[in-house]
């Protein structure tokens, strides 16, 4: 591993001309000839920095298994779309005002563009893998989208709910995260026809890699600087979100330790001091240690889903790319 | 015309065994093993009773067709299921409390499970299709969902703005309603493998039908009974809709007409007697007329389509069907 140089990055070298067609094919498909809200609402999104490490999954796993075609853009383009689709029906969701600092969609214009321009990128992310002509692709990618949306739903009612346990979180996960990247990796595999481990190794890889990046993320929110992630501390207790770190806590909560979570996760009545209570809570009964290792245990599960796959670059640094997205919290 | 006897009424009994098989995958495929949230909010939305006009379109249109294999079901429940999300969707957005004289899926339960919900269906719907195995048929309706959605957000834009004419006012209609019509009678078509004028004919069908349905939804806004209807006279104009009747109105108006629409529309002041003022100008200009007509002309249109189809039953159906959308009006 090239400690001076993400793996993040490394990647993105490699594949810099895959990921400037994507883009530009992000830029024609988001257009819209009628509705002029459509590219103002979208470019904010897009203009807000995100890594797009979700195409670059696909890009790179189609390089891995050797892929020539043009259709991994088209599918890299795709999973890019659903994930902003799904930002801006999430952001009404959560009634939120920032997302990486900057005001979200919600704010600047309003639910409603939130809710509808979202539904347009699900509609053109849809147009997308219908070119590609790949039933199978197309029937992955249907699957992702209804696991997302679902997992979205369990979390309404699992969230400010103390029986929610870890089983279910995992669920959760599964579809806020880990599916859309599952499915990024497994569809590079098949547009290039790799052999049935193969893509089977990388839905693997995906899905894992997706469940530890969640987790990390879980876990930031409670022990994170703000600085770096550009969310508060706490942001999930004040929204009461049943995250790993609360439900290990909860688990191992006594009488006293119950009307607390009771009283500030399900009721929702916070007061000052509430979140320093909380965190030596979790502290005290080690589950922020625990959800690490969680997120340790996974990026391991990773990386041992890439050894079924060929040796070649692209593989390294996935490998790394796993190790990269626990180094956070590590 | 058998006139004791609805066409709608005639085609379901015609369809009956089909539609039962439909109303079957739906509950089947409605449901969610993980979240019970989905079917509390979608039986709710199903038991509202809505006529499912557009899967019988599907129906109609494969049996027209001579189909004889089993994908007519799945397509006819993938339009109910877009349907459905559209509805759960404009919920949202339009703040809206009622529907068909029920409380809306967002006042009984949040904004958060009418969106979620809705992304379910969507991906459901999309599961479905891909089921059929029919590139052509994803095409379409992949198509379908990227007019839907830029309908709805140019209707955004175009709503509270006195420059909308009828040509954008067209769009938006295609989005809102037309192209879910035409994407539900083509798709019937395709599956039956029917020779390209014919498909060509039931999108023109669909489409000019579609286009009728909701220029008369439009007209009844302010003509209607409120118990035919079950929505209130003047909704449209409280909610400041730049709709047909009223665009007429607009381009006919003189300096102080302009005046009143500019206040009581863009600026969205309304005061007692407004709706009564607004009516009057209408009437004035006869511009409820001249909807009423175009709502008509749009019925033509759709039976003219049909002469390309060969002689049946159930084109003798969606032919007195394009008759009673419009006989409320006329």
């Amino acid at each position: 591993m090239d400690a001076s140089y993400k793996p993040h990055d490394r990647m993105a070298a490699l594949l810099t001309n895959e990921m400037a067609a994507v883009n530009s094919l992000i830029a024609e498909r988001m257009a819209s000839e009628h509705a002029p809200r459509i590219p103002e609402v979208t470019a904010h999104l897009v203009g807000a920095g995100g890594k797009r490490l979700r195409p670059m999954l696909t890009l790179a796993a189609a390089r891995l298994c050797g892929y020539e075609g043009p259709y991994h853009i088209h599918l890299a383009a795709t999973v890019e779309f659903i994930h902003t689709a799904t930002l801006l029906h999430d952001d009404v969701v959560d009634e939120s005002g920032q997302r990486r600092g900057r005001p979200t969609a919600n704010l600047l214009w309003d639910n409603k563009s939130s809710v509808l321009v979202g539904d347009y990128l699900f509609s053109r992310s849809f147009q997308l893998m219908v070119e590609t002509g790949s039933l199978r692709v197309l029937s992955i990618l249907a699957n992702a989208s209804a696991t997302i949306a679902e997992g979205e739903v369990l979390q309404l009612t699992a969230a400010q709910d103390l029986a929610t346990d870890e089983a279910v979180y995992l669920q959760v996960v599964r579809g806020k995260t880990a599916a859309l990247f599952s499915a990024a990796t497994e569809v590079g595999g098949v547009i290039a026809q790799a052999p049935e481990t193969h893509v089977q190794a990388l839905f693997n890889f995906g899905d894992a890699l997706g469940v530890a990046f969640q987790i990390v993320d879980d876990l930031l929110d409670y022990q994170g600087q703000e600085s770096s992630t550009g969310k508060n501390i706490g942001d999930d207790f004040r929204e009461r979100k049943l995250t790993l770190p609360v439900i290990k806590a909860v688990a191992k909560a006594d009488v006293e330790e119950r009307t607390f979570w009771h009283r500030t996760i399900e009721r929702g009545q916070q007061n000052d001091g509430d979140l320093e209570t909380a965190l030596r809570l979790m502290t005290q009964h080690g589950t922020l240690e625990a959800t690490k290792n969680d997120a340790l245990n996974w990026a391991e599960k990773a990386k041992t889903a890439l050894m079924v796959l060929p040796d070649h670059d692209v593989r390294d640094m996935l490998h790394d790319l796993a190790d990269y997205v626990v180094e956070r919290i590590s």
